[in-house]
């Protein structure tokens, strides 16, 4: 349960009070405005505020004075060219700002993305509330043998059971140790009240990087689907995947036609290097090509056939 | 005259439609946008759409659930206490969008500022209209004698009319140059019409700086009070500060206690080096002090003077 | 000739005096530093300097001490690695810093790029030289008829003939009045010694965008080649190509893994849409597909023979 | 001891074989090139490479051929001038890479600043080292009891020890808790020859905040100054102060004029509102001037008079 009652009390408030605008309105992202989407165990994705929808990605497009077509078919054809060719200036002229909840690790992933504003929690500022990320045990998987930054199998037994153990009890005693330092007891009072305790700016560095943090962060389109695209991918860590996929179903709610345009091209859309052209080329005109002959190393055919659908060996 | 009758139909048409949003809205915003508000001869700024208030400044502050405080004392003097202290990324939360219209040489020293979205009108795509700069008679300067990147007096008499003759009948005659090349007669028709004309993207070099280009831009609060204050400052051109001004007025209306600290602590602002501030103190101690004895050059001098409205001789 | 003797003795005095240095350092590069590379009639791309080499790429990617591995092979397969899979941050641990001299209508298209630091030349402080670029007659080309962004046919006879009359007249014409608005003759002496002239930053605006400037132009490996990917681009305008095409020259020499890795998977490199794939993997299937069973435009169906080299009647 | 022999090793390499080059070098800085310094307990900042000198920050703001001026001074007084007037693109063109080891909270405020590159040692990738942060006794301060974000005064006796007993066996347990997850023992072995232990990318987060990362840090000299300005103020946490201290000595060997109107402009200088200003005009003036009639509230008022060193009482 992420949120307390007087947090949802908040929300309700925010969306009970409709007024009107003249600005570019979505009405399917208006009716989830503000609500709190649950990802892992503790946080969560809420959108705040937006600007724009997929008729300002056309009317920027073509510096317009109004909005543009009125034949839908032209304005998903112009996005999906814009998207094909990588236009991006049209894309950024739309915006969208979240509230999200997640736990420090996965902030620290998060935040390598420098082309979006962040304000965050302060925990020298505040204190932070004991939440701490445990993964579901089907989420709990072994060090990939076959590559260093992956997952194998999942753990199981005793070996599963003994790592929920630790990371519940290792992260249970850090807050232990954070609230005294602090010298605050389970209610938030001074444990001695003649002291003052350690600056909060100190004593968060007890705390483990499966904590809880929560942030605003707004971003534009362009950005969002430069982020989402390494993000949702197989190759990102599960953690982070969640929220990214949360936001991919946002996203169709916000700019339906830019959606489309970007799972066909950039999610499900694929990259082919010079050499890699040149086999596919080959094979399309009957040759039978094989690593050997193919110019790329083992690793790179192996990942092109894979691309392909096919097996590395046919 | 900067729109033409279809033009204005369309912006009165987004006008006139306005639906409900759960946003933060901004009535005083909403009151004039999509309108033209004229800059220099053939320009204009409309604000095209615009995201949060100052209430999303505070919101974004304290990273909360909801509006954050009720009482407008308290918000205003945090917002106070942020642009006190530099603090950037609450302003961050808001972002605005124009469309502008603007000679060519301006908009060569807007682009400078890199932290903004930009999407401008293309000449390689479409033809340029004949519309052009020509300046007011009293913003007809001449070189300034002692600063080689400013203005001097204003320009009389005979040397004031040649000047405003040969832009006029230098910017007439690139048209007439340009549209040949285009092969198109006055009214967008054929000169010649078993000839395509020129490439667009080639034509248009023919064209003078004094060309009015136009570009939606969009920016947060934060990089456009940055670019106000540069822009707006007494040794910005004249003419991309028609531009700050009236911008510097839709800001008053969009968030009014932002304004009000942004014109306190930026725009009236004042900043001392470590030298001048010690001068200060030695002054307000009651000591006469001389630019002999001050560690500055007669330069830097002059400039504190100025800053601390004393006569230099003092 | 784009240097003065004054110039090239600046550059020559620059390259004669190498000193020593512990940083990374790329003989091939050393080599023709300072030079100047002519560009389009006027122009020309120096580089200034730079930091970084292959090596430190791959240092960074793996956050180490010492320069990395001995073995040359691991290092190239490390860098194409990055590249396939879009890891950015190692290439911007390497910069490079640019002189250019450009038309300004190329200039206009280049600061698009905003991820660049940038000095121009600045007309509002000094006055610019007579100089402007005319097209050699075989880039002298029609209007494209299907491609509204394009060029077509070259243009022949007289028609190229009065392009270039045009081109040359109005440049001169245009000079004439800024010159005379400047109140300067032939020699840079004052026409009139009684007047000072019209400020600089208002005469430069009689200037057509064919007139060169000249800039520093700093950037990171990655955003180099982002930038290089587009500019070089035969949808690009000819005459950014030719800048971009010369930086890829100097690529070769700078960071030799690193180029070939990204003329492989950017420059001859090709990108499949989910829809694409999909047709691609039933043709390797063995499968005839022709545009009206493929789920693609007509446009779109043409654009993806293409990129497979094949007719899109086939 | 933040370094291994091997480290040292690899370091010394580095700097005993210096080469030729024609770039702009700075002896002072090449002296210490790739070298250590300690910071806090562990961690150190070390300079890895640079690009430019403060002739180069000269040379952008003239968009000159060869090197500039000559004469010193002349060069001081521009980048005086620069400095003075918030000139930021001809310190752009200055570049500077070091490679930072510091505790996670550090690095999570230093990575706010998003203009600048950055490559983190990867704990998904590979296993970090078991070193943490503990404050030295006399930075254990206690929370403020008037800054909600300050330190007050120094923890004594059995608080202090208490504190520091805490830090260090929470450290401790978290990494047994990662060791075992892990399925490491001390010595990097596997504890069980059958398991492969958790995921790298999950046991991580149960490190605390205090664990040591390090990342290469690329940044361009404004930038740098800017980050600077921010975290060698007064109000920021000391632990980030100790690294930028040791950079502001840096920026002293690398650029010697820029480092000293960076001091006497940004980190000495001070700055005035509209209304602050107006106060010490009218104290100069001979006025007095008391809270109560200056226009400012109470903690404008002493934030003010701390300004200009006077009580604010007086």
């Amino acid at each position: 349960m992420p949120l307390t009652p007087e947090q949802r009390d908040e929300i309700d408030q925010q969306r009970s009070n409709p007024v009107q605008t003249r600005r570019a309105t979505v009405p399917a992202l208006e009716e989830i405005l503000y609500e709190a989407f649950p990802a892992l165990d503790h946080g969560f994705v809420r959108v705040i505020d937006y600007m724009g929808d997929d008729g300002a990605v056309v009317q920027a497009a073509r510096v317009s004075y109004g909005r543009g077509t009125k034949k839908v078919s032209e304005d998903a054809g112009l996005i999906r060219y814009l998207m094909r060719h990588w236009h991006s200036t049209p894309f950024e002229m739309c915006e969208i700002k979240y509230h999200v909840k997640l736990p420090i690790f996965v902030a620290r992933q998060w935040i390598r993305h420098r082309t979006a504003n962040v304000n965050e929690y302060s925990a020298r500022y505040s204190i932070l509330d004991k939440e701490f990320y445990i993964p579901e045990p089907e989420h709990l998987s072994a060090q990939s043998e076959i590559n260093r930054q992956g997952r194998g199998d999942v753990l199981q037994g005793d070996e599963a059971a003994r790592v929920l153990d630790l990371l519940r009890e290792d992260s249970e005693r850090a807050y232990r140790g954070y609230a005294e330092m602090l010298n605050q007891d389970d209610q938030g009072a001074a444990l001695d009240p003649n002291r003052s305790g350690l600056a909060r700016e100190l004593a968060r560095m007890n705390l483990s990087l499966n904590y809880y943090t929560q942030w605003y962060w707004k971003v534009d389109l362009h950005n969002l689907m430069h982020f989402l695209r390494l993000r949702a991918d197989s190759h990102a860590q599960y953690e982070i995947r969640v929220y990214a996929d949360i936001m991919i179903d946002i996203l169709q709610r916000w700019v339906p036609m830019t959606s489309e345009a970007f799972r066909d091209y950039r999610l499900g859309g694929t990259h082919l290097s010079a050499t890699g052209l040149a086999i596919v080329k080959r094979m399309l005109a009957g040759e039978i090509v094989v690593q050997g002959d193919s110019g790329l190393s083992k690793r790179e055919w192996r990942e092109l056939m894979e691309q392909l659908g096919r097996s590395p060996d046919a």
